[in-house]
């Protein structure tokens, strides 16, 4: 089968084995933005079409491309929500050639009512656990962080967390910016930001303090986007692990090493899990799904 | 006497009565950025010049003026600072036709040690409480929102929120903006965002859920803005304001209605008060000033 992950700004497609094994990956097309109106067949033919004339008859799609701007609308499906849920609720969409489904997505609400969101991040949370672990808590760092509870085999509820978005405001577009003059990377400058996390006073005192410090010559330029990113990661890893745990880290990139440390000064442990785990999840759910 | 608030974007200047009431004043120049270098003395005469012909002979400046990418710098004096302490430490500059004396800023600690400073607000602080209260707390919103302690009549210390500038980063530069139609103003949407900056989940996670709240359609685009407001000062204010107190804002524009209301709705109190705060606290500084 072919299992693809098509997000807003990337996708990525892979002929499965039907033990679940990649054979084959490719990324292609780029993600849905760059696909015109209507073009969505002619897209998944041009990154996919040599694996369909190869025989290839079924294919399952997660990420935005279930959404308003994507291919079809796939209602998000409510939490707790499993691997069989995801299955039971796939979207068939009209191909020529194949048989094309779309995974939905899904919501939630936290403790306080306000609604939450996620789009091909549940399949990558499956992927991540793969047949294993029915309780744990999961990481999946980004633009939009999510932090996902699974228990009993189910996702249970999710956060997410602007971090990533914010830090790229903030640091382009803010005075912290013009003190800055290198990559977010782990060591002392990382370290302290997180630490600084903990201090009372609140985000929006410490940014400043980040100003400050540059000011005092306490922090160089070249360290100032590590502490930047160390005090926001900081902040979002105090507020979604209320206590030490064990955290799954989803993802791949320099973003793994930040939140694994980051997790581990307050306490937890990260364990960084398949980098393949959209690929991973798509066969899950392909082996619960209807194709007829 | 002749006292001026020279910042980094605006100047304003003002004709003092022996009492310290205000005779005239004036929009002058604009902020210290738009002066090229060697540039002061004569900004200074384009902008008072007629009082100095009319006989005045004393100019007290504070602000930015005073930094290093001013005038001259005039170092920043240490937290506790009163009007004494102030007025003992004014530098002066050199300048044909009157004697000029720049004010000090202030620096400070926050509990954790991280430097803070300021430079100009400490001279609205004295003025807003003019002759009066001998322990205070004020704040003074803006791009970067000092929140100041006055206890025995001196500053005793003071922390920054980098409220303004996030405000305008994340409604500028992140999805967030993208949603914005209105400005932001007092009302139920602004109202929300203070009530959610009380929930848990923390800053970062609260900043998602608006753009969440958008898309299930509970956020009308022309609300999106007063409900970040809401959220960021209602963050900041839980922050600075750690249990219901009477509050001195200090300062003139929208800003202060949006912050009276987050005061008022986390149980404290607001008073707003005088506009020409700068002008009073340099008059109380003149007094105090040797300037022969």
């Amino acid at each position: 089968m072919i299992a693809v992950d098509w997000g807003t700004s990337s996708a990525r497609a892979y002929r499965l084995a039907p033990d679940g094994g990649v054979l084959e990956r490719c990324e292609g097309a780029g993600g849905i933005l760059r696909v015109p109106d209507g073009g969505f067949p002619a897209a998944l033919t041009a990154m996919v079409g040599d694996w369909l004339a190869a025989g290839e008859t079924r294919v399952l799609l997660s990420g935005m491309v279930g959404s308003r701007q994507g291919w079809q609308e796939a209602p998000y499906l409510a939490c707790p929500a499993g691997l069989e849920d995801l299955a039971g609720a796939v979207v068939p969409v009209p191909f020529t050639g194949a048989s094309v489904r779309l995974v939905p997505g899904l919501s939630a609400e936290d403790p306080a009512g306000t609604p939450e969101v996620m789009r091909g991040e549940e399949v990558q949370v499956f992927g991540a656990l793969a047949g294993g672990t029915a309780d744990a808590l999961l990481c999946l760092p980004g633009s939009h962080a999510k932090w996902v509870r699974v228990e009993h085999g189910r996702i249970a509820g999710f956060t997410t967390h602007m971090t990533g978005e914010a830090f790229a405001a903030l640091g382009g577009h803010t005075i912290l910016g013009r003190m800055m003059t290198g990559p977010a990377q782990v060591g002392p400058a990382f370290e302290a930001g997180v630490a600084r996390a903990a201090d009372e006073g609140g985000l929006l005192h410490h940014l400043f303090g980040t100003r400050a410090l540059g000011l005092f010559g306490r922090l160089a330029p070249e360290d100032a986007a590590s502490y930047l990113s160390g005090l926001l990661i900081g902040h979002e890893v105090a507020s979604a692990m209320t206590q030490p745990a064990l955290v799954h880290l989803v993802g791949s990139g320099p973003l793994m090493a930040l939140y694994g440390r980051a997790i581990a000064l307050r306490g937890g442990e990260a364990v960084v899990g398949d980098p393949d785990a959209a690929a991973r999840g798509l066969a899950l759910i392909a082996e619960r799904t209807e194709w007829m």
